[in-house]
């Protein structure tokens, strides 16, 4: 890969590497568009660029973080996800074992949540005008009628439920990225959450919001999530799980793990007499298990999230101030 | 902007920028997903990264590129685009003026091609890791019954039809780049095509294949459909449109306008008998008034393109090889 960008030699190369990881009918077409049908239902789409630096870390790497995070995107509106687009921006002088190494994570993040990718590009710049590789992915699910989950559809009296642990993935960033070598390491919780929605959405239909607490983590999900719905937010800090391995290391490293980036878990409002069944079919699944009530939704004008805290007190978790920890999806 | 990647601040700016230029209902649903209920049909989807360097050039920039790039191969089904979704990854330090010019023209060109962006994401890297302004689109489109171009179609018999002069766009950013300063600014052929599509299938529904010559120019696009459809293709040069200053350009550089690339021509291949129609309406339109029948497809177990030069011999026009121009799109 040292003579760079653009040639046939290389277009064949990536050609071979994309087929053999990530093949499939709707791929082979090899036209410069792909063709489906898909199953009936309302279309929803998610578009997602990813940067994270470094490309490999503990529990993931670029390729299945790419399909994770927009997997995750489309199912929080209850979709089915089926298909992904992938658009490689490749710098000249990445070694071709990384890139596949990249490409086959890729292709079993893939099979893993039962989507296929059915579009792909790639383009390579100059060394010194990329960074590895950045990989911007799009989704496409389906919709079954009947299932309204929305941003602005909590309502005071709903509780508030998170999947697991919280703070992981950022936490097995940084840890890399700074070496701060931990006696123990912590793994990214990235990972794709269709299986846990579906059983969710089996076992309480009328769930009436899920979001994932990506970029800017719980704290800001619950803000944006109270200023769609114009409600405010009550949650219990003690009821919050955290590994105590991301709590020591938020510490270390001056952070609250409520601003923490996840992604693998997700946050869900439902009418407050169908938590405990909620919370039972997450508890059941794989990907659940760590699930929890975290609080509630009340009124409130300003919107607020208030939370009480381990010691009996009471703050506001306001939005993310100021910068956010750069490349961490 | 000096300030750099992430906070909230930025987001909030982005958002400000992205909803102006780009708002639509779907856009504005405010949740990580865009929900909608295409017409009914088969799906086509498509995705490319846009890298071009310069972003601003003599016909466009890159956010009218990276409409007019991803619509064209969504188009290029015989599909009507319908959704975009966008991806920027944006190096620190870019001026807000010109990503306010970038996404100004984007929507302005989503706009004249009849398309809505319905999701979008922004990534910031630090400055040194990326240049500028990267753009990945997805397109999504709907291709009503009875339509069936693709790039196996072509059979011997066919004619070849381009629907204007080629070059334009690959001499346009490369003039930009060398600072050739030449008298007459040559300026990019990047444009939407679907009303041109639109016309032509109105005027010849059993069009066999349409593709947009790229990267690789119209040289590479004829090789690739040759091979895809088992045929071979005999072209005449003299038939060929090219603009005097591309031909001209061309020489100095040492180019062959064969292999450059293009952002708003297309090659379409239709049953010999329907070539004079489909040629009609093509020049009844301002985005084909200079096309041209340029050959026809032939029976050969070599799949090889023969051009009959301009001075009366022969010649293999091969797939490109070694080196593209780099960032060409």
């Amino acid at each position: 890969m040292s003579h760079g960008s653009g040639g046939r030699a290389m277009a064949q190369l990536i050609d071979e590497l994309f087929y053999r990881y990530l093949g499939n009918p709707l791929l082979e077409q090899g036209n410069d568009q792909a063709l489906f049908q898909p199953p009936p239902g309302r279309l929803v789409t998610s578009t997602d660029g990813h940067v994270i630096s470094p490309l490999f870390f503990p529990g993931g790497d670029i390729g299945s973080l790419a399909v994770h995070g927009t997997v995750n995107d489309v199912v929080m509106s209850g979709a089915r996800p089926l298909y992904l687009t992938a658009s490689f921006i490749l710098e000249e002088g990445l070694p071709l074992a990384d890139l596949d190494r990249i490409v086959a994570s890729m292709g079993a993040a893939a099979r893993a949540a039962g989507v296929q990718v059915v579009a792909g590009d790639t383009k390579v710049v100059e060394r010194g005008k990329g960074d590895g590789c950045f990989i911007a992915t799009t989704g496409i699910g389906v919709l079954p009628d009947g299932i309204e989950i929305a941003g602005e559809r909590a309502r005071p009296g709903d509780a508030i439920l998170v999947s697991g642990s919280i703070g992981d993935h950022g936490v097995a960033i940084l840890s890399k990225r700074e070496n701060l070598g931990f006696e123990t390491e912590i793994a990214s919780d990235s990972q794709a959450l269709n299986d846990l929605v579906a059983a969710m959405i089996d076992a309480v239909p009328g769930i009436h919001c899920l979001r994932d607490p990506t970029r800017g983590g719980l704290a800001t999900t619950l803000n944006e999530l109270a200023l769609q719905s114009q409600v405010g937010m009550l949650i219990r800090e003690p009821a919050i799980p955290v590994r105590a391995e991301v709590n020591g290391a938020c510490e270390l490293l001056g952070l609250d793990p409520l601003y923490v980036a996840n992604e693998g878990k997700l946050i869900a409002i439902c009418p407050g007499d169908q938590a405990e069944n909620l919370l039972a079919a997450m508890r059941a699944h794989p990907k659940g298990q760590d699930a929890a009530i975290i609080g509630e939704v009340v009124e409130d004008p300003h919107h607020f999230v208030q939370m009480e805290t381990t010691f009996g007190g009471s703050r506001i978790v306001d939005w993310l101030a100021g910068e956010q920890l750069p490349r961490i999806c």
